[in-house]
């Protein structure tokens, strides 16, 4: 089963950042409830933008949002300290978002990581920058798990995102990942993939039907887990109907509940 | 570049056997023109449906449907003594839709064959029926390949058509077929694969988003020719978004263009 980490609770985002300064917890939990039916697996949430703000508004967001649904988070933030209360506040086993082989960053993780029940988004990035070529993905990803398993994750726990490069950039990105995707998830047995699917097509028009369309082909190679929008339902539709087609939907059973509820329209 | 075989000038269609049995050049060409413009490799002509009389209406049909593109043809019949007949005709060098396993049906093909320059389809089917699992597609898929071979055939003009079964039927059925695909196009090295797409969605609520999407996971399996509508602006849509994410569209051009020209709306 795909995973789906619902990326709607971000102070990033201008709404979210309102609701969070105004302290206005029904819309956070309306749109929490909505993600939690769309399908998500996984809610993500980030409270980084309020500079000076992260810990008070993480602590507020994470009440809010464990009123509003069942589901498992995804606590995103790049400070240990920030994760370490949030880990504490949490019902269910947490996602983290996100580690990466940048030294200093790594360093930081280690000790909050270090004997802690958790899902890991592990990014492959270093401290030379973002991947050039296949082989430097993959070697990023076996770099990263050894490390990880190092410490004691279970290979099970960890996401790797191959990091995902603008198609305007350079034809060849799309195919570089793909492969990289490929390659993870048939040799480092047991890992999951995960990634923003967005990126793919920054700076070209028409951006939803290229998000979509390599939404399948990234499944179509093993990828297995997404950051994304539960709630744009043309590309949940995709993912439906993808996980069918790959043979996922014992008696498509899924699918056509998907179609008698209206979530998936030809 | 993937190979788009419009299927749209086949008298099995109530319009286009009217339009044949009325001798309606100006509606035949009009749809031909349209396939054409829309981006068809091959225009596909089937005569037939209507019963004693496939000859002339092949005979009619060849004179119209290339006064109207300079495409080549696929031609479509079981019987060789039309398709000599619609060989002496094309100007172009055609495709041959098709030939299969079935022992009677296969030697009744090879004298027309042998010695022809043609594109042909083959499909998986063989005596005994559909291929009933993946194993069974890539054996077919080599035997009529060596078959094809013996008589002078050359690989690269080979279209194995796996035969494409409903996922209604069995679930399993399209993981069956894009395995059989991928082990194809890397085992048979510069053969190709076509099939008639829409058969996985039989028996299933909309339909159209099944075949689509299910297009793309072929794609990404490697999967370089299809029997389809190319009037059909959304599958379109995504055929050339998928051409440009697996790294078949330099600069992205073609998906550009086609933005420009309204043909691809996310």
């Amino acid at each position: 089963m795909f995973t789906v980490i619902g990326e709607r609770i971000n102070t990033t985002l201008k709404k979210v950042q309102a609701a969070v300064a105004d302290r206005d917890a029904d819309y956070i939990k309306d749109d929490v409830k909505q993600q939690t039916e769309a399908g998500a697996t996984y809610i993500d949430v980030n409270a980084g933008a309020r500079i000076g703000h992260e810990e008070e508004d993480m602590r507020w967001l994470l009440k809010v949002v464990q009123e509003a649904t069942d589901l498992p988070l995804c606590l995103d933030s790049p400070d240990p300290a920030i994760l370490e209360m949030a880990y504490g506040m949490v019902d269910k086993t947490p996602m983290i978002n996100s580690i990466s082989l940048e030294k200093e960053r790594f360093d930081a993780m280690i000790p909050f990581l270090k004997g802690k029940e958790c899902k890991i988004i592990a990014l492959c990035m270093d401290d030379s920058g973002m991947p050039k070529s296949f082989e430097d993905i993959v070697g990023r990803a076996r770099s990263i798990v050894q490390e990880l398993e190092n410490i004691g994750m279970k290979r099970e726990d960890i996401f790797i995102d191959p990091l995902i490069q603008p198609m305007s950039v350079d034809s060849q990105n799309g195919v570089m990942v793909m492969k990289a995707v490929k390659a993870i998830m048939t040799e480092i047995e047991g890992v999951h993939t995960t990634g923003g699917l967005s990126n793919i097509s920054y700076g070209l028009p028409q951006r939803k039907i290229i998000n979509r369309n390599f939404l399948v082909m990234m499944m179509a190679h093993g990828f297995d887990a997404a950051i994304m929008d539960p709630l744009d339902r043309d590309i949940m539709a995709v993912l439906r109907t993808s996980e069918m087609l790959k043979g996922e939907d014992n008696f498509c059973m899924n699918y056509l509940k998907a179609v008698r509820a209206g979530d998936i329209k030809a």
